[in-house]
């Protein structure tokens, strides 16, 4: 037999013959019909019911990172469900695989900057503490997670529409504080427009709820998901997949027959 | 240059510098601090917000189907952010693959039954149509989907309070009685409790709300992507996966060890 | 505690502090220098080291299955790169997930095919078992797996390769004579061309190498993943992702602000 | 219309009615039947068939990172077969995807390291690099990859083994010694046994044989992807996914019925 060097536990949920329960809460008395989707969320994620105030911003936060539309993601996810149609999970899957460093990645980062920081220095002034991260950002040579947009300009409205909601709500301490004067410090030292990002409020957001930033990439996974589902949906209504395919395959396809009848154009 | 078939469409989303429009809204002005996770959903899945009864209902749906404990999925999902926490993505991923046939497919089993049953023959009276299903599945040898449960006995309790929480809505058509007929009928001919459970319920409501049936999985996908981020949650506080790891690898370790020092038990 | 109802047992390999054993072979000793990673497939399915003819064969049917060009899974895989590039693994992941019914699915279920009817009518000769086959997929108005291509006629050129390789070898027995014959027999029945295609070939070689049909799809899986890693290594050198991302969600959206301006286009 | 960046091009394949062509290879003619998986592998990834060397130590590089028993991957494929039998492939991608930074991530980490100290320090002595590596790698406070190993000692026998494949086919210049180097210097720095092990031993022969590093995580996709087929294989002879499943939601609801008794044990 295998040595045990710790029990195996969890409190998210177990069931007996007529009670389910799920972290404390008797899932058919008081969740079902009580609950929305966003608020579960939050009581998965820290095993307690939101506030009011929490409610609102946890479920702004997630409303914004459903949908952008046709990204590398939604197209993953349309291509999979192509090839394997009885298995819609997979296609989901594989969308959701897209949400790394180069998109989800910039929540995280901009969590985890603030989270330290904080952590490390509660007792220095904001502007100081702005000034010392973009200081070593820029020594470091790496892009502070949470501003700059290559669209939206000179401000992203995602990201003022999310402090608003939390600022209604009461949430504006020093996480929100700290990412808007690292952006205004990063504006003056860089010398260009580098508003806070749709991913730098929500950054700083999550650490207004009190989530532990490793957590953070997952706000962008739960509301994707949600959104993935939706391009299937579209997807089952009028196919883009088969197209998108047909078109690469042809276009590289016919460069080469091209080539070998002796028409070498690159 | 490749032959264009058809256009590329989608109506889900874009942005311009100033302005993201989701399913024809405003995201900001419209969605952002207005609308919960799951009413976003329900925009996601039919190009419209929910009424407040709809709203009702699939956010009951939705939270139905977010914790279940330590099922396989969640297992999946711990395992693989032990091989790979710099992607938390994949670890969610890792988890949703297992919503397949033998979980979500009843899901998605009993919407195709009802769906089919009621547009074949909208005007044959509910019982007789019950009839028919149920002996149509006897005779195919095929299990009924939606009914009976190896736990919940005699009642599943999540189904009767999905049907409460529907009928308090106003959501208490064909789809819901006929999935209550097929439960009794079916409990008639094979002489045994089989109640309407969890994901019978599920698929006859999102017939009720006129949800494709191709897209009932997606519900679940939806919910349990939730679900999955809280179990990592819990991981990242209280690990469990080396020690199911370890335990696993050293009770089948153990076993060839015995054998190869001369006591071959099995 | 728990109940333990079975014991965990595994002999696929277990190590110690100075020998790492593989399916009982010294992995050091025996397999490192000495075997190709096809025959280590072969081993890691069957327990034991092909002969040389079982190694040529297997080898071909994997070989096959590699390359496709730019499939819908090899899209998906390079979209999913780029938006994950610090996780090569999901993006390869994303691309399996497209091995589904529509391309992996006709290799499985031709092997099943042929599985099922030499096992439950060892005795009836090849063409009445053929003429069998066909009537019941008439029947029942399903497809039948392993038949006919969209491009290649009048033959599928792998298919008649494979079967070359499988007779140089001494495997020309039953599953490939009734894969014939099935499709002699189809094209008879249905008045067209319905030559054995690649998978059909390769379910009726996996029959005659033993192989559960149940696993057909995994050699798909095993040789498509050597595909998808040799995509992302073009994706680096020549990257496509972004062009084949922003051509689509261009076209998509300049549809819609047309519309907007007033030219209601379709 | 979409406005056009780049041309769509890609020289992996692509098929005509009667031949298909594989990275400038006739597949059927030239391919299968000529070629074991290894090779396909070493052509998919370069574009050229490997030399009789060549394949000898890519493949000893491959068969070394199949199988390693029962491990979180091997265990997250099993969990997730058992949700989705339907759809093998999503299983096996499940468990590929826990291939992450822990496991694959220090074959990458040391295919790196050399690739870059090499290529901007070509004229340094090894001996001077690796001694200037290791005092990087201590000042930093990051482990060095490819070193060490929590059973495997003093030494790593697949990797004295790998590095014996490669020089009996001459493949022993800077990147082994430079390896080789790195681990006897960090041994004296730290006081401790440190050999190269596996990951350090694979990421010097990538480097040996010409490969990118940002590929070689790919290198243990590939092979693991043949492992977890292998895995599968057995699962259905011998599932035993039901019983990890089961034990650990047991104990786990144990130990919480037994506190709502009013047994507080922890």
């Amino acid at each position: 037999m295998a040595q045990i060097r710790k029990p195996i536990r969890s409190q998210m949920g177990w069931s007996t013959r007529d009670r389910i329960e799920v972290q404390g809460f008797d899932l058919c008395q008081d969740l079902i019909g009580h609950i929305n989707l966003g608020d579960m969320a939050f009581l998965e994620m820290t095993g307690r019911r939101p506030t009011q105030a929490e409610s609102t911003v946890f479920n702004a936060v997630l409303v914004t990172l459903v949908e952008h539309g046709l990204t590398p993601m939604a197209l993953a996810t349309r291509l999979t469900y192509l090839g394997a149609p009885e298995s819609l999970q997979g296609a989901v899957a594989s969308g959701l695989l897209g949400m790394g460093t180069t998109f989800a990645g910039t929540t995280e980062g901009s969590a985890r900057m603030i989270t330290e920081a904080l952590s490390a220095n509660p007792a220095t002034a904001t502007a100081a503490l702005a000034e010392q991260i973009v200081a070593d950002y820029r020594a470091s040579g790496h892009p502070i997670p949470g501003i700059g947009h290559n669209m939206h300009k000179p401000i992203d409205p995602r990201a003022e529409r999310l402090f608003e909601v939390a600022a209604s709500q009461g949430f504006s301490s020093r996480p929100i504080a700290l990412m808007r004067a690292i952006a205004a410090r990063a504006a003056h030292v860089y010398g260009r427009e580098l508003p806070v990002n749709a991913t730098g409020a929500i950054g700083a957001l999550s650490c207004e709820l009190g989530l532990d930033w490793r957590i953070a990439r997952g706000l962008s996974v739960m509301g994707r998901a949600v959104g993935l589902v939706g391009h299937l949906m579209e997807e089952l209504r009028n196919p883009i997949a088969p197209e998108i395919w047909l078109r690469a395959e042809e276009e590289s396809h016919a460069h080469y027959q091209h080539q070998e009848n002796g028409h070498a154009d690159s």
